[in-house]
């Protein structure tokens, strides 16, 4: 892991050298440091900034999905961008997280579709308006009951559905509601809001008031904001909503929501998670 | 498009002949076709396809996201499925659908990741019931109120949320619940299943009574079931549900869970959609 640098941590995370055409090269940083790689949001944003940063990009983000196949080890690695197709409107993507392992050989730890689009003003509407809860100022700051560094990374003022304060098994619902920013404030954007999507700890651990080995596997999200909405959000509060769907034989899926402060929904995702036991 | 044979037609839409490594030929059904190309559900069955018939496969589907670039044109098609990273228990996996273009060069029309995953019995709950709604047998089957020839496919009885009678621009809501199966009836399998996560009519037409112009963009399922729920199941019927979440500047999403008539959760589904106006 690097030295910090002045740039704010996300953005530091997110440094991406380009190199041969498509080819970008980054390093893990120790503040999005979780168990065992870093935070998977951190990741996902680094394998979108690839796409934000190429030069052949059509539009704005539209939809992300990041398969987590191994962790990523501390140090360097190696991000391929590569547009797939280009339409009048959008752009489909494939990228590869690439790190050298110990026999030499390059191996994929991560890999992703990204499809950029030009959106246009039409009729729109929602259907998931966002919940009636407590704004950011009635709801306290919570430490971090999870010792991990990325959770320092944000600031996080829980709605409902915190980490159980006993581990003894007691089930429950697995719904959470948050209101959260990146901390220190930075201003949003897209690599930052789809990290921002997988902020939830894991459903399963709500579910079962139990700390069972978990990890995301696939993790999609959509984006409804364009970049205009996301310079409006700014450093605000985001509303983050995350519930369980179905947890069987090993793996759950979670939906989640992001809604900024005046209601307006950023992002939706969903992820299917490993969990043990 | 191929004369039809004596199989199932969706077995005939998914035929794949192995070539060379990690390369399958098929080719587009006139029985699933669609307005201008196939039925996404069945490209997304045979893309899946390919990884079931693969020698190298390790365990069961466990997600699928598929990003349509281009409609897929009537006619042959080169499917590349490559197992990227095999794990102890999951195997990721990345497959493109080519077909030759005007100008003879290959282009990718389709492109796909899918992770694959040896399932274990584990303490196992659901988040999401199925919810209570009159049987099958208490429901009408309904002729299609969209003419296309891949509806045909399915028998429906739509509990809630047929496509509205009068296009008039009548706002409601996006719900809609329907048991549905395939016609004739077919033993269900993961390509059968990942079809039938794409088996609604787009959210947008429901919500606003207006038939504007859509098309999904990127669809991603989870599976719940293993291949022993997909036996029990059999060619029973299915409760599907999708309701629409952000109608934004020309894309919308959706979320879909569908249900064996014993309750149990096989898949949930998500999806981006394009709609023009």
């Amino acid at each position: 892991m690097t030295a910090t640098t002045s740039l704010h941590p996300l953005d530091d995370a997110v440094v991406l050298t380009p190199g041969a055409a498509d080819i970008f090269t980054g390093r893990t940083t120790a503040p999005y440091w979780n168990m065992v790689g870093p935070f998977g949001g951190i990741t996902a944003a680094a394998l979108l900034q690839a796409v934000m940063q190429h030069p052949a990009r059509l539009g704005e983000p539209l939809s992300l999905t990041v398969n987590y196949a191994s962790a990523v080890a501390e140090g360097p690695f190696t991000v391929r961008a590569l547009p797939l197709r280009t339409n009048r409107s959008t752009q489909h993507w494939w990228i590869t997280l690439e790190q050298t392992g110990q026999d030499g050989a390059a191996q994929v730890t991560t890999s992703a579709t990204v499809v950029t689009a030009v959106r246009r003003d039409t009729w729109s509407a929602t259907d998931l308006p966002m919940p009636d809860v407590p704004g950011p100022e009635a709801c306290a700051q919570v430490d971090q009951a999870i010792p991990v560094q990325w959770v320092n990374r944000y600031a996080m003022r829980p709605v409902t559905g915190m980490p159980p304060e006993r581990w003894d098994g007691a089930e429950g619902d697995s719904l959470s509601q948050l209101w959260v920013r990146d901390t220190p404030g930075r201003a949003l954007d897209f690599p930052a809001l789809a990290a921002l999507c997988d902020v939830f700890y894991p459903r399963v651990w709500r579910r079962r008031a139990l700390r069972v080995p978990a990890g995301t596997v696939s993790m999609t999200a959509y984006f409804h904001a364009g970049s205009e909405l996301l310079t409006q959000t700014g450093s605000g509060w985001l509303l983050a909503q995350a519930h369980g769907q179905e947890f069987r034989n090993g793996f759950f899926d979670q939906t989640a929501q992001l809604w900024n402060e005046a209601g307006q929904m950023l992002a939706t995702s969903h992820q299917i998670v490993y969990y043990k036991e």
